[in-house]
């Protein structure tokens, strides 16, 4: 506890940005409640073609 | 706000059907809440193979 | 199959929005993939207090 | 009702193992609410790459 | 890992009920994947009002 | 884009830590995407109790 599950484009994800946003979203979660739940954090990244993401009843485009 | 997630069989899914559900379902959430949710809807539409559904405690199969 | 998990603020939510929200969200489903897939369609809907739902960086205001 | 979520490994997963997972999350939910929850509990198997799954900030090693 | 996400009714849910959902279901992921993996498993149970859960269009009924 | 869902104990959520949750994690968004992604993140905060959050097959307890 706790457990994240981001959802986010699919091409904004690589090696690095994975690890990256891992490491990251983990220390926000212990400057908030500490460094032992920063170690109890799970994070689940999950990419999501543009095909399939809608905003405003359109599928995601390129420039966003 | 509001943020849809859509599971469905990876099968049932091409750029014309995602377009379509993206777009009907974010018509529905506007015909409930009026043209600014609808702007506002984020839809994230997940393919899950037959094989990783289970309904009844079988695998999703072919004729469903 | 299809389930479908809606999550907007709790103060949007009420009796009759939350049917309303259902049925059409299955009709939409209906009109992509036919009658037989609205029947199977599962609904979840998840309301979040605003002071729960961060929109760039801040919880969710009365005006959105 | 009710719809179960399993996030894992994806390379914990194969054929076998899907619908082991399936049969038996199944059987768990008929052991607590009887025959019936069990013909109608749906389950979505969600493989994760370890490069995309964190704990305590780091993404999963081989050896978890 | 794993981590399993249950959405039911909110009204099948008690002290009891949680807690033999919880052993079976984490027994369950022993059965398949071994103990090691039933100790890290993680479960969030979520309950869910009856009139906000869709079935074919309609929210469930007491009868289901 | 992204969404972000976060789930932890439910008694460890109050409106201070729900703004700082939101604008940490928003940040560690911006950190590694830049602030155009950082202004466009959702997040969905839910608390969970601890007699529903299972870890190795018991219950969430007070000293975890």
């Amino acid at each position: 506890m706790p457990f994240i599950d981001v959802k986010l484009y699919e091409d904004r994800l690589d090696e690095q940005t994975e690890a990256a946003l891992i490491a990251r979203l983990t220390e926000a979660v212990g400057d908030v409640f500490g460094p032992g739940a920063a170690e109890q954090t799970w994070i689940a990244v999950q990419g999501v073609p543009r095909r399939r993401w809608g905003i405003g009843g359109k599928p995601g485009s390129a420039d966003q």
